[in-house]
């Protein structure tokens, strides 16, 4: 074992003007050399990054912070690595809570050795919960909270409600519509690819699923999928298929807004004409941050491991390998390239 | 007492394209005699209409109807009457529940004398409960319902919080602002004139106004009035004013969305560019029509006439004479002509 190491950093070169490019990110081997070893009385704890997680609020935090984004949370800082949750191994520690050896799983910086000071909010992983440790930053991590809390308690959902859920293929989206499927409500999706299309009606057992790009006409496509509505919209897209939406959804309809992944590096968003069908059909449309859900992961783990163990749920991840593919993930993720949960391995366990 | 009336109407001529036109209603005096009786065995009450509501959703109704506005209610019938809430007098009664010389309100065709059937839906008002009767198309009305349920059930207003409204002294935003000062909010209107703004001020003692077509920019004046943000939007405009409000919302701020009459009658909607602020903010935004919530008019009155007994409550009427003003005052209504609660008297008491 190293007793020093040069770490590996993903960083930020600039805020970001539209949408992401892989040369907004440099990866960069810091000049100074790491000593794997952390202040005695510090309580801090040094972890080996293992997998890396791609969500689309980094395309958000890669620009400069206006007082709407830093209400979620802290755009990153050019020439600093960016950040997300992590599956990390400890390599050493100050900290009684973890000993080295221990799983864990929490935000850290994109880089391969992280020191953690505030452990406070790192979660130790249960090796005898016998899944991937890729789960932590899936299914069993953010996106599975997320999917939880935002079906569960934004959609308060209703057995026999039809549900559309868009990005329905990706992190969030496919656990929430299996999710549905598991209430009894009638579940469409929406996907960028037939390969996607194909994965909603056949691994996840969608009653139906469309591929949007060969849509001409949103409407339509709802009108075909839903003859009498929509109940709950799972919004992860924002812009046309939102204004699409609402023009479909029925009285006392509930929109869970997780996401406006196609909004937030235009220019000019999109015109969305039918918000008056948020009086005419008193429809609720939440906003919700998954971090304010986190007293509710235990309940989480309680509902969704036995599903997990039955075979009941299943989850398609989309893994690269290697710190230095973390610009192409990123950016491939903004355009929907990946095929399920993006993820980044960046060692071995 | 006659026995017979040559019964005027206010008719619309056709579904309407833009903004309603006086011309886009008619005044016709029927050309059948009109019995003053009803049926017998029939249930049936004929009433005189004495004062007419006009209300931005009358705009709506006059438009061909979509499945989004009949989701709301049904649109008027080229060629007959449209309708609205009105205050009347019994004139013969079939009905038990009614007798000859009660003042009653609810919806009604409007017109000079109409016979309704269904008389469920119809209140009878207790004269012992000394207000003007116009109140009961006001504020122990509809709009009063209104201003009621959709800031205290969809605001969740909590002492201390800021509040804006818009179309603030309208039917329904001059109580909602009196409704959020009694419950200890920091209260802000917009309104379309210094009048209106005046009235804001100095009569229904509001924390702050403007006249949001004075502004150069809506986004300046809410940071102005707004440094810290809103806690509560109540929106009965929509569009840019939204848009903006967006902006200054903060987190787990709450819109109750009420109406948007500055978008109803445009070829394209504005451009609403901060939706994602939703997901930012976590905002929570609501649409309701008040006819859900009319099992809460008993809870409601016993809430709001000590208020008016003890002058804690005040209402501005803007009352105009005579059914052939009824286009007049509907278009005027449409372009915030009017200041306070926009009532047509139609016959003496």
């Amino acid at each position: 074992m190293e007793t020093t190491v040069k770490n590996k950093q993903v960083i930020l070169r600039n805020y970001v003007k539209g949408i992401p490019k892989e040369s907004d990110l440099m990866i960069v081997t810091a000049s100074d050399i790491m000593e794997i070893k952390v202040k005695p009385g510090s309580g801090a704890i040094l972890v080996k990054n293992l997998y890396l997680s791609c969500d689309p609020y980094i395309g958000i935090f890669m620009r400069e912070p206006t007082p709407s984004t830093s209400a979620l949370w802290d755009a990153f800082v050019p020439g600093k690595p960016i950040a997300g949750f992590g599956v990390s191994k400890v390599i050493t520690s100050d900290n009684p809570g973890f000993a080295k050896g221990d799983f864990v799983w929490g935000i850290v910086d994109w880089e391969e050795y992280s020191t953690i000071n505030a452990t406070g909010s790192f979660f130790k992983i249960d090796i005898n919960i016998n899944v991937p440790l890729t789960y932590y930053i899936g299914i069993l991590g953010m996106p599975g909270l997320t999917a939880y809390a935002g079906f569960f308690e934004i959609c308060s959902p209703k057995t026999g409600e039809t549900m559309f859920v868009s990005a329905a293929s990706g992190a969030v989206g496919q656990l929430v519509g299996q999710f549905a499927k598991l209430m009894g409500c009638y579940v469409v999706g929406s996907a960028g690819s037939k390969q996607k299309v194909d994965i909603l009606l056949n691994k996840f057992g969608f009653n139906d699923a469309f591929n949007y790009k060969e849509e001409p006409d949103l409407d339509t496509a709802l009108k075909r999928c839903f003859p009498k509505g929509i109940d709950i919209y799972f919004d992860n897209v924002g812009g046309k298929m939102l204004d699409a939406v609402l023009l479909n959804m029925r009285t006392s309809g509930r929109i869970s807004v997780c996401g406006m992944i196609s909004q937030y590096h235009l220019e000019t968003r999109d015109l969305v004409q039918n918000l008056p069908d948020i009086i005419f059909k008193r429809i609720r449309m939440q906003g919700f941050a998954t971090y304010d859900f986190i007293d509710q992961y235990p309940k989480f783990l309680e509902f969704v491991l036995p599903y997990i163990k039955e075979d009941k749920l299943t989850y398609v991840e989309d893994i690269v390998e290697g710190l230095e593919n973390c610009p192409g993930a990123v950016v491939g993720l903004l355009h929907g390239k990946n095929v399920g949960k993006q993820v980044v391995k960046v060692a071995q366990e």
